[in-house]
């Protein structure tokens, strides 16, 4: 099986997860949140919690758990205008209940549209202020005649749980490298089932690898609370995460875009920019900023966890985003591939960037009597050869492997490479972690 | 009152002390100096200070004083035909008397043109070396005829005084911050009574402040003998300067100029760079180089004290520099009020950048029970809802409130007030000064 | 006589020494290079050593030495159609001897041409492995008929010495300045008789010098086995080694190229980039890498001798490069005499560098009463004075004049000179080495 072959079938995958994902009503808590972590679990073991409604979680409390069975405007003639079971967007996430009947022009302050996209509907929530509304293409909304409608919201606010997600893939330290996305969003493609299924193909991947270094942890949450809920349940266990990414819109055709950690230079800000830089696919790397996704709690002064975030359309950058637009035909198999190729690298050099030294370090060692160089002098040498000669002369013990490469500007892959054909011929010994 | 309008009369307030001050005849000592210090007093209290001639000061002395009451070339007519009553830049200041008749051939290596500016006057100095000469348009060189003249310089040399002026403002502490302007120049408007007119304008505006941090030192003295006087003078206060600024050249219509002190990297620079980057006039920072003004005397080795310079059009680099054309048509009342704006926002970064801490570091605190934070969840938040993200994030104890600003490419009052709303609420607890 | 013409005269003085070391067939050992350290060591006294094959030299061993007296390949007629004789390229560098009679399809396989370059002769070794062959010019092989030919290598490899000369002056301190030139190419002459002919003239010039600081040690050794066989012999005096250069290519008219240190920021680093950026000529400045000349080998972990690297051509990346193409008209006596000035100018600034204390740091000292200012106050001051106040400005004991030439985007010559005038008035002493 050819590896292009190989990422199609991760391709594939992925894009059947996001499929039967889609048409679930996610939130925060609920149901949809359940039956979510149920379908994920049938790829990748998950640990599920549940927490109650009520507790305190750092600064935040555990909110009412929400859910909803049906939601529709009807006309004067009993038609449904605006139906839940078109789509869930309709409805504004956290909606408390309503039913009566009203005027439009008192309807009106609870209808959210985008006159600029008037074919979609848009994505609005009010967790944290009781509220109802909903939300409708501009063209619905210019269709409404003035008149009385039938409005019902038939959703419950009421003392429950919210629930996560967890996958533990243990490593030779517990020291851990974090993998969190955010599950609440419903029916959105990119933000953020595509996160999710690049999630779960990676965690299928390094299942089937032997000789993990860090402990490999995949946390599905909800957005804030989910995070916070986690990191209040999980405080000294947060202390052994190393490295983290938040994974974000990983499914549309935009370049990649790598936002650092706050640190700004930790140890996954160098590997996802290498990796992109050496990867050949349009990237930018953009700094920190206290918005976006849980970076932000991770990031947070009391933990300061070096948690970057991985997307490629960005947070609120294009017209898709936090809209229906953001539907099945927004993501592709093929993008999704790629993105899962390019995490799978980060995660790779995360895992494997150690630290050598060379054991014949006055001069070059004779590599020509090794085998592990061209015999006839001309004017090159084949990339193999320089990313050895680069190894032997930064492994001094203060450069690890990733600093090689950044340095060499060659890929990881070459510099291990290079790195296990000299430890096979004793140029090269492990000197730390 | 608008702000607009205020600044407007603080823009009227310069340019009428400029006029005031404009006909003067300045030098490094003298009664014109003395004359200049009591305009200044009768808008802020001045400390005035004689030190004598033949008085040690650093490795310098300073001078006999210097006084002038007129003087002339008259041709054979007895005409005035360079007369110091037009113009006091007519006369090479410092120079020694003389009253004679001579050649003009004999006279030619007494006079100073600018052939490329032919209608303006250069401005010329002989400080320390016994010399006498005029300065006049190249057209009136021109213009005279072979024969006979008569040239008279009525000036005094004699043992006398430097004179300086000081205005201070109390702080809460007395460490200080430093605002310098020469003083010595006669007629020339931009440089320097633009700056003379915005330092006494933000002195007065101070005055009317409360809860100053810092002590406010405004030095009035002459350019290098009096910066080196007064260090003389008070080398145990200079080392309770903390920041400073040597102001020149304020009035004229070119983009902001502002040059690094000698660390490069100090409070005021960082405090300088930033206001200017986020004010949105144009303006470029130059690095320190030891000429210019006296942020030379206040860089040099021994004192290496924190003094950076704020100035727009920028030493001897625009033609009217050191001429006649440096007149009261040359500044503007609204560029001294753009000015004065950007000083007072460089010292208000200094005096209140403290540095604070976050009371809720885990996580980020629930902005939304408190009233911070918008309710129904969008793409987007108001600026001041980020800034407040922002100060939350970095108050680690490690970065101050200009950190914050520079990191955010916020303006610094942006993240000042985000900072108040959040120490109001408990979040925030000021943690060093 | 002029400076131009002393320019000129120590341009001819090294093309005339290419010229004379052209036609010699150089190895890595053998008579060639030994003839070529008897040129050598005629114009500067050479130190020469000789170390007997077998002897393992780091993790290398000293090869056998080769020899050669003819080699040809015969047509049918017995006519010669590949001829030593006529360039010594022709023969693949440590060729095995061979004298026999075989087809062209038999010979073929040794026969190496430029295929893009038909009229010139690649060079092509083979030090480490039993081979032989012949170079030729791509006209030269299509031309030969199907038929058998007399092919004879007449060399010999036997045991032997590896050979090479030292030059040393010594200075105040026993810490020395290397100046590393391969000496092992044939009739190659811009690599390396270029590096050569500049090595031997900046010795020659030197040697005039009294006062020197460092010691220079001049080597002239066979590339790679050369300077490996070097440190291996001299392990405690590499130590003393403070800056070094390798020479490469320096008669051919390409821009000049320095290539840093492994540790990219050493004093022959800041010395080097500074002559070049001050000099007017192009230039470029690379970073190291661990391929190219012998500053691999002292750049290994194992030493970290600062030594970088001054070429204009650089290594592999002009089409004459290793072949007959680097011929006498690729070289120049005025491209030379341009690489010898700047060579000297580095080794001027890493031989004068010095650390000086300003005397009178309080306030800039009164240059004008001690003649050092310019009496009549205008717009600017000449060159000389402003390298004076950046002198005093930054002799703090933590600014050497190079740190501040390079500060003041001024000349380490206008440094310098400065420096001296200052110390003459006392103004400045001597702080450290």
């Amino acid at each position: 099986m050819t590896a292009l072959t190989e990422e199609n079938d991760v391709g594939r995958e992925m894009y059947a997860l996001v499929e039967e994902l889609y048409p679930i009503c996610r939130s925060i808590t609920g149901n949809g949140l359940r039956e979510t972590l149920g379908i994920i679990g049938r790829r990748v073991p998950l640990e599920i919690r549940e927490v109650p409604t009520g507790k305190a979680v750092l600064d935040w409390t555990v909110p009412r758990e929400w859910n909803i069975q049906d939601a529709f405007i009807k006309n004067a003639r009993g038609e449904r205008v605006v139906d839940f079971r078109a789509s869930n967007l309709h409805v504004v996430n956290y909606s408390i209940p309503v039913h009566e009947r009203m005027s439009l022009e008192k309807l009106r302050p609870h209808l959210y549209s985008l006159p600029d996209r008037p074919n979609w509907i848009p994505y609005r929530t009010s967790y944290y202020e009781d509220a109802w509304g909903f939300c409708l293409t501009d063209e619905q909304l210019d269709s409404l005649p003035q008149g009385e409608y039938e409005v019902c919201i038939d959703s419950t606010l009421a003392t429950g749980s919210l629930t996560y997600g967890e996958h533990v893939l243990p490593g030779e330290t517990d020291d851990e490298i974090l993998i969190s996305t955010h599950v609440c969003h419903p029916s959105l493609c990119d933000d953020n089932l595509s996160g999710v299924a690049v999630s779960v193909s990676l965690a299928r991947e390094l299942a089937r690898q032997k000789d993990r270094r860090y402990t490999m942890r995949f946390l599905y949450a909800p957005g804030t609370i989910g995070a916070i809920t986690w990191l209040a349940e999980n405080r000294e266990r947060a202390k052994k995460i190393r490295h983290g990414l938040t994974l974000t819109c990983l499914g549309d055709s935009h370049p990649f875009t790598y936002k650092r950690t706050v640190g700004g230079d930790t140890a996954i800000d160098r590997a996802a920019t290498h990796v992109l830089a050496t990867s050949g696919v349009p990237s930018q790397i953009i700094d920190f900023f206290p918005y976006g996704y849980d970076e932000r709690q991770y990031n947070s002064p009391g933990f300061r966890i070096a948690v970057g975030s991985l997307m490629r359309g960005r947070h609120g950058e294009f017209p898709e985003y936090h809209t229906s637009g953001d539907d099945l035909a927004f993501v592709s198999a093929a993008r999704l591939a790629e993105s899962f190729g390019i995490l799978r690298d980060i995660v790779d050099v995360l895992q494997n960037d150690r630290t050598f030294e060379n054991t014949s370090p006055f001069g070059e060692p004779q590599l020509g009597r090794r085998g592990l160089y061209r015999a006839l002098g001309g004017t090159s040498i084949p990339g193999l050869q320089f990313a050895m000669l680069w190894v032997l002369n930064l492994s001094d013990g203060e450069h690890s492997l990733l600093d090689i490469a950044r340095r060499a500007k060659l890929s990881f892959g070459a510099i291990r490479t290079a790195a296990d054909l000299l430890v096979q011929h004793g140029l090269l010994v492990l000197r730390g972690p």
